[in-house]
């Protein structure tokens, strides 16, 4: 976990894991979830202060439940709806209409609370900037305590930790088990930090990973080659492909995903125009048949059916989905209690 | 409690309860309010989702007080202002602005929590569609743990059982005695799932009930059967009056609440034209007078002063309002422990 | 603490508390800051209701985490947004776009939570009838539990009591040393709630407070009545200035703040004006270093960078901004287990 300003650790990144403390966090999640291991009071008098710049159901739940099981507190924050609306940018001359600036939240918060979880997605901007992911980075800074990324511009590296362990329960050895990471059409640009997450949980496992996606729609350079870095230390591999039912053909893991090109960042008309005839990568009940066969099919959710994933595939039994998010739980419950539990001292 | 597509009970209509069912509840809720029961561990690790599609100050206060008082957690989700847009048609391809499917929400939130808590109020489309409930009824059957409803298109059985609670403190034994609902002007035309739930709890308690509103002010006919059923169950009955202060008079209690035509369902100026010459139907000092001696007035709350009951008879000694609503809190937590407490292994 | 209408107490004003009140109340605190107590059951089974009319970080958090920290539980309701819009004035007849009104609200949540907690800012009409901070009041005469002042038009007393204990901890015995309360610019008439509060916390410190303001910038006369009232009462004093620099020089506190002119209240385009040649009234660096020796800067936050005080300020060894709001959590905890806890019996 990385090293900031101050003398503590955050989670902003799942490839800043050491394969060791990522494999002793996923056995942790794992004894958890079969109730081998309660520690009710693990958490006791902790407090987890959640902000969330933009929506949330599995993440805000998932943590809040996590944070309660173990004797715990986590308390909501929406900046701009329930409390007042966040400055990010360095040096502004606040004339406008943010009230708070970051840094003070990101101090006071550290006052209040244990650990700071933080979500903030790309605004579209520009991509040479929002790729620097400053509001988690400039938050980690100013906070005296360990910051959790709840999904940021290039990472959502709880979802990476879920992934992760849902391939582990599915394959038992998921290293050299072929996974496809294959983007989704979608009425909007999504951003990339999943993709990028669900392709680190992947190769992290030791399994060989085939990104498939049309042409223009390329991952960040600074991605691919965090990926190729956990993928050599986990004896992994990645490969991109531009043909989809070729990479599905005998995969034992299709992971759905939608997302922006980058080339198109900040400028959706140019984006959609690249992307509007690309409606058939989709998961498609004939295609969830040319899995290997125990392959499954996994999605981060939310999901739009019928347009990512057909809804044949999501209610039949090659959906993985529903476990993945229930795994969000437990990892967290693993992370919290490294983090800022009993274990953490 | 009604049997759905997993083997769990639900809490989805009062009328579901049969009547040793129902007396066993509140007599439970009654000893819980007198402080006779503490049962401060009896949710320990359990935890209480909540989505609310509309608004509450009653309902989530109360339920979330109630999991606390037995050591128990509620998470509260505002689906499309701090969690994602939800999708609620079967089958429907999702390329507008629902963003996760109402299936994935009700199978996710089912992982992360014991009971999960559903508010869905009618959209004013078109009743024949919309009488069906289905947001709930399919919310219920995607989940797999009991679904407690907190008010749908046609019921608010919590809002019920606070009711009955509360006849039962006030009268003593309600069997035999006189319960006016009573239709009221309002601005605006509301749902109909509080009359027929009051109309439900006052003759499952074996009162006679007059259902008093002007013409065209009918409740669903499948509602009014359900009443006589209950009624006929428990030894009390149901008449319709246009008549409001012949009904009033004499009554034990008056349960004042406004609802739309459902003949003008959908059309709200047409409905407006019906209402608009009915604001004397209201709850003035002078007919609280009408009431027997120990007469009392109810209402679900939030109440238009002024519109619905005058100052005078909300600030004086007839209204039962607070007592009302108080009592969600007592019959909550007996349902809750009914439903994921000790009680219910 | 304010006696009501109910025989309880509310705390809205911290100029209501005599001198040995506060002095209990900020002892307390500052062991349950030092860990000298933990009382960690001093609120179990206790209920905080939490109604915000306005948004808030440091308000919400501090409270949610300090009933935690004690073993009980807060409810954060909004209304208008996660609950029903209130309707606030007395006697009126229903018909617009309010659905509840504060006395039924009051009532209700009364029954649920132990204290309730309420942040009503002015509405910015008129200052004849807002400064009678009707809401606030009201809401405290309707309500049968006591009522915490969470910032009404008049007030931010839990502000005040952070205040006070800020100064406390930085000058050891604050009796006899120089504070400057300094109005500042900002792009918006803010309410006098907060420098109200801030000049009660430093004389009722003992401290010889000056507030220095431009012309037009006088604060309520009753609230300076009271602040005379406070400072003759602990051997502090009060004076005006409208000389900035004159007044900093030497200051051992600087609390900035801006405020509205009530004069121009309700009239935001003639404030404006009077403020637009005000830029200048800003903690400047060099200002900073006019204070004494070990002098400091405070703010209730949020605070508006570079426009009320200089980054270089906020982000040096002068700014006491974050201690000051951590302290927010320690009074609070101390006044919960004053009003509601295990020391309130």
């Amino acid at each position: 976990m990385t090293a900031a300003a101050h003398p503590k650790r955050d989670f902003l990144d799942m490839a800043d894991l050491a394969p060791s403390e990522l494999s002793r966090l996923l056995d942790l999640a794992a004894r958890l979830k079969r109730g081998e291991q309660k520690r009710r009071d693990a958490l006791a008098q902790k407090v987890l202060a959640m902000v969330f710049l933009d929506p949330s159901l599995r993440t805000r739940t998932s943590f809040e439940v996590a944070m309660f099981l173990h004797g715990g507190h986590a308390v909501v924050l929406e900046p701009g709806r329930t409390s007042w609306a966040w400055e990010t940018q360095k040096g502004v001359v606040m004339d406008g209409t943010t009230v708070e600036h970051i840094a003070e939240a990101a101090r006071v918060l550290g006052r209040y609370a244990d650990a700071v979880a933080l979500r903030a997605f790309p605004k579209g901007s520009d991509w040479t900037t929002e790729r620097e992911d400053r509001v988690l980075r400039d938050f980690a800074h100013y906070c005296e305590k360990p910051v959790i990324n709840l999904e940021s511009v290039r990472r959502h590296p709880c979802q990476g930790l879920a992934d992760a362990l849902t391939l582990r329960e599915r394959l038992h050895d998921p290293k050299g088990r072929r996974c496809t990471l294959m983007w989704a059409y979608h009425p909007k640009p999504l951003p990339t930090a999943v993709p990028a997450s669900a392709a680190i949980a992947a190769v992290s496992q030791g399994m060989n990973l085939t990104i498939a996606h049309p042409p223009g729609y390329e991952l960040d350079p600074d991605d691919m080659t965090t990926i190729q870095r956990v993928a050599s230390d986990s004896g992994g591999s990645v490969e991109i492909s531009h043909k989809l039912d070729e990479s599905i053909d005998g995969s034992d893991v299709v992971y759905v995903k939608s997302w922006g090109a980058l080339r198109h960042f900040g400028r959706p008309s140019d984006e959609a125009a690249l992307r509007s005839d690309k409606r058939d990568w989709r998961m498609t009940e004939a295609r969830s048949h040319k899995l290997s066969d125990q392959g499954f099919v996994m999605h981060c959710l939310p999901v739009r059916r019928n347009i990512e994933i057909d809804d044949a595939v999501l209610d039949g039994p090659r959906a993985a989905v529903v476990d993945e998010a229930e795994n969000r739980l437990h990892v967290q419950r693993a992370l919290l209690l490294e983090l800022i539990g009993e274990l953490s001292q």
